[in-house]
């Protein structure tokens, strides 16, 4: 069986796992309080060329999510998000149990308009029911989306450029930020510290056995952040497992090289699956190719090849997801272009 | 001042008040616990037919609708509602604070549409990571909608029914049933009783202080609700207040009379706006005008007359609503109609 | 029957029904943007000397205590009470369902000690585990305590002293503030203000139908307070009503008045319970006298008075709670005296 | 630098680590669908001898706590816990977070007393204001306690006496599980799946790089479990990971005999103090060790140990915890004991 139907289907990195093993009987304080996270922390700090970054390390992409939004907003805040966000879809309601609307606008191809943004803020404050309603509290963008897609740099700095104007914060969701950043050549990780507030730099999807780094790149840290990650049941009890396997992302740019080799198995895929007249659903330039299939096609297909549901086209088609990572080998790219 | 901005502002009907008053020095049990409750309770199961219903008095929309909601739902649960209802639109995020989401569906004229909450319920049953997104727990529909409209009976049997189909409850707002009511003959509170496994008959904007009373119709009564509500800060210490008005609003069909007035002054309102050629936005049968009305002319109007802001039409014109109520005097119609 | 059972048994005082009466068509705007409440607010504002005091009304005592304390903590504070605190004890968990810890300390007759709590706090920071904690983020107290007992003046200055030390808000909590106020001399209204970071005053336990006042008094109202007393779902419609009755309570003195009248009742009855040989099971100077009674005698007793049920003293006795209030006539107590 | 001051201070058993590299590259379903976690499910039910056990694997044990408690109480419910239980001290408010209070009973050396507990909950559905305050809906026990104490069969035997006669489910927090299971010949694994309706194996402490297993016992999981334990973002994307370290801890008996390293060397450490003079805070079988030392000497320990502070004792003494585990090794504990 051939396994592309998402990005976490292995452990990690063998290098991601050399470092967890070498270290694995070195006594250290709990919570991340220890020497790995720190040093981690550093590189990062380096990389994204951005001094003042406060780092915090969680496990996964809700709980991020979660954990950040809770902690950024009030009480009385929402977190605008694109109605096809992941925080606004496929998280079983984890911002609404923290309390939190979703304020969702139209999703273009995955993605917000900075200028519809501006309106719906505007919109929002012009309203005379204004403190009736949930008060825009923080935004929340994802690179790459859900589909895959990207936003240009001008599309970045329009909607870091609405939220300043609104004197609220950007919150961009990384979990797949090494296959975005694989992708575009005129946009790096320190870019993307100086559009958002916070952001997060996603493991699990990207070569780690689990962990995301979320960066608060503007001098604003939640107070308590300690606590109110514990609060969410999110303190990892040994952080140093955090801080090891981002410390070894970090090291000879290799959280950008998976972005790289997911991206160049995606392109053979792509070419492919064009030269073999399939057509693409949504196009896009990162590791999830959205392919639309025919459904008596599908079952025999599925013999071979673990792929991901999306959604029904027609009533003769499906929408299914291939996606490559990290740790998709060359030779079984081939193997499934002779399938398809 | 004419004062048409909406259908709460006045204090409440002469024959509440009279109620209060009479009962004022009297001693009773707190929190419900007493004789006119009672006799209330015992009047509304008479007046909807439904013998087991087990009725709850609150003080307002939004907390009724948080009560409720909260009170029924698991964890795991949303509420699906219009994109344009009360709970998704206008009470601060009082849902999303209690940890439910507000799954909307559209809304057409207010309304949503059974085959289309069908489609969609179906959609997230089929649908592979339905476990990774939030339960749809409960319809809200609200009768009248947020524009006045109203659900055919056909249109009530069809929501119900898809309901019934998925295992859902259905939950009627109606914060102004009254006028509902009163507009459509082939539709009784006893219907709705029958349609709707919860639902609440609004007494804030018909003619009491305040005051809405939840009917739960099918012996399906949260548990410990007086806890419930004690824990959302809903449950009023004198609690015989709300059964004194609602005694007094369900003796010699004071409620339905009430819808009466209003609708009969709306109509007057509608047929002069509609002679002298100004255009309603969103045409309804029930207390609520709304009409769109040249900017230019809005600032003088708005020194004679008190009516609701309700959104930019275009450049030049804004949609206004023009309310009427249980308390509205003839003779401040014809006034209004002068001044249009 | 006599009713000794609570203080909230029968509606309100005959001023304030006459006020809401003689307003009761007066149209207003909603949700307390209306004249009354301003009027009230500037009574209130003078009589406590406090110009800067920003005043909202509520509706009920668990709600108050609910919106104050969810609107002043963050997520990670939690708020420190008595053992005995209402809140604590009697609110269903509307401050756990809010989301904050009652952290509570011991209570010796219903308060609390400032050099206990300087100790506690001090201990909290200096636990290595602290950030492993619930922060200590506001301390609340009751005026008059649940037990009907008073913190002298320099108790109130010990208190006030610690939380400005720790920089934590003192919440005061005023249900039966009149009751409190009219036993002691050396203690006003204005100097609540002053030791208080936020108090409320109680209207629904002293004559009004409903409603408590809550005044922040150092410049320090949560931002966007609609909004989260909406989302709570405490915002009235017809808030009007609450203006209405807080200025007839703070006009001519009445509002210290009917203090004066429950007090005058219940030193009558203390003394004849201790002229009869009952013991008093908690002495206080306020308007709720708890008595310890032979279970043997409660059952006739209870025919002919409706009392409060405190607790089980021991195997033969109960501690019963005979509460007079604003509405107890002098007859009736004469009434009650013989009966004992 | 010898490490005592804790039981997760290093990464996981070499037998675990092994395990994980083994299966690294494996592809496999996330979400914990995979044949890892069917075969670790099957070993515990095995071990257990409870063929209906339903596990479910997560990350922490705060993580752990918040998602068992919220998921099996209602909104109306509270979680009865010893006062210096974990769940009440030291996870940050987690529980109160989910909107559920935790009604504290006094600790005798960190145990509940069934007696105790029995009157507790009858003196709460005695009391006449039962539906005002927070309804007791699960006892919460950690064996080992927080302080390392056990309870006997009989003890155990009593509170899910106690908790069977009032319908309310017993908690089994086993954090430290191992440690309390190599103490105590009379108590297995499968005894604790009898008493209890829900258990959880700690991982975390017990040679695990992370993980936690939750046992519901008696065909009582709670409903949508998955999306609920999303909802808490506590779903794990490569859940393998767990299903691949339980695994391995349920083979060849290596859970038990980790708990089995643990005690001998703590057993060893334990006499030494005794033999030199050290005075213990509280006795006990298991892992930790609370010892009094003054605190002049604690300074230069400090340089040579890690060791956990715990409380002050007096102003000259400082309690602290020595903490043993899987990972401890034989030449540590004669090196500490010079040290002593």
């Amino acid at each position: 069986m051939l396994y592309f139907s998402c990005d976490y289907a292995e452990g990690c990195h063998p290098k991601v796992l050399e470092a967890i093993s070498k270290t694995n009987m070195i006594s250290t304080p709990g919570y991340g309080m220890d020497e790995f996270c720190e040093s981690a922390k550093d590189k990062i700090r380096k990389y994204i060329n951005c001094p003042q970054a406060d780092i915090y390390f969680l496990v996964g992409g809700t709980q991020t999510n979660q954990v950040v939004i809770d902690s950024m907003l009030s009480n009385y805040d929402g977190v605008v998000a694109a109605a096809t966000g992941h925080v606004a879809v496929h998280e079983a309601g984890a911002i609404e149990y923290s309390g939190h609307k979703v304020i969702t606008i139209p999703a273009h191809k995955g993605k917000i308009d900075s200028v519809e943004l501006s309106q719906m803020l505007k919109d929002h404050y012009d309203d005379e029911s204004a403190e009736h309603m949930v008060n825009p509290g923080m935004v929340y963008i994802s690179y790459p989306t859900e589909y895959g897609t990207l936003y240009s740099r001008e599309e970045l700095e329009g909607i870091s450029s609405v939220c300043k104007d609104y004197g609220i914060p950007l919150f961009i969701d990384g979990a797949r930020l090494a296959y975005g950043l694989a992708a575009q050549d005129d946009i790096s990780m320190a870019d993307l510290a100086k559009f958002a507030d916070v952001f997060y730099i996603g493991g699990t999807k990207v070569g780690a056995l689990f962990g995301e780094a979320v960066v608060f790149t503007k001098n604003n840290t939640p107070k308590h952040m300690i606590t109110q990650i514990k609060q969410h049941g999110a303190l990892l009890a040994k952080g140093r497992l955090l801080g090891v396997q981002f410390d070894a992302l970090f090291t000879d740019d290799l959280y950008l090289e998976m972005g790289k080799n997911a991206l160049e198995c995606a392109a053979v895929i792509r070419s492919a699956l064009v030269e073999k007249g399939y057509s693409l659903f949504m196009e896009n330039p990162t590791n999830q190719i959205f392919v639309v299939m025919e459904n008596d096609m599908l079952e025999s297909f599925g013999t071979q090849v673990s792929y991901g549901f999306w959604e029904k086209y027609d009533d003769k088609h499906t929408v299914i997801r291939i996606a490559t990572s990290w740790a998709t080998k060359k030779d079984d790219v081939d193997e499934l272009i002779k399938i398809l």
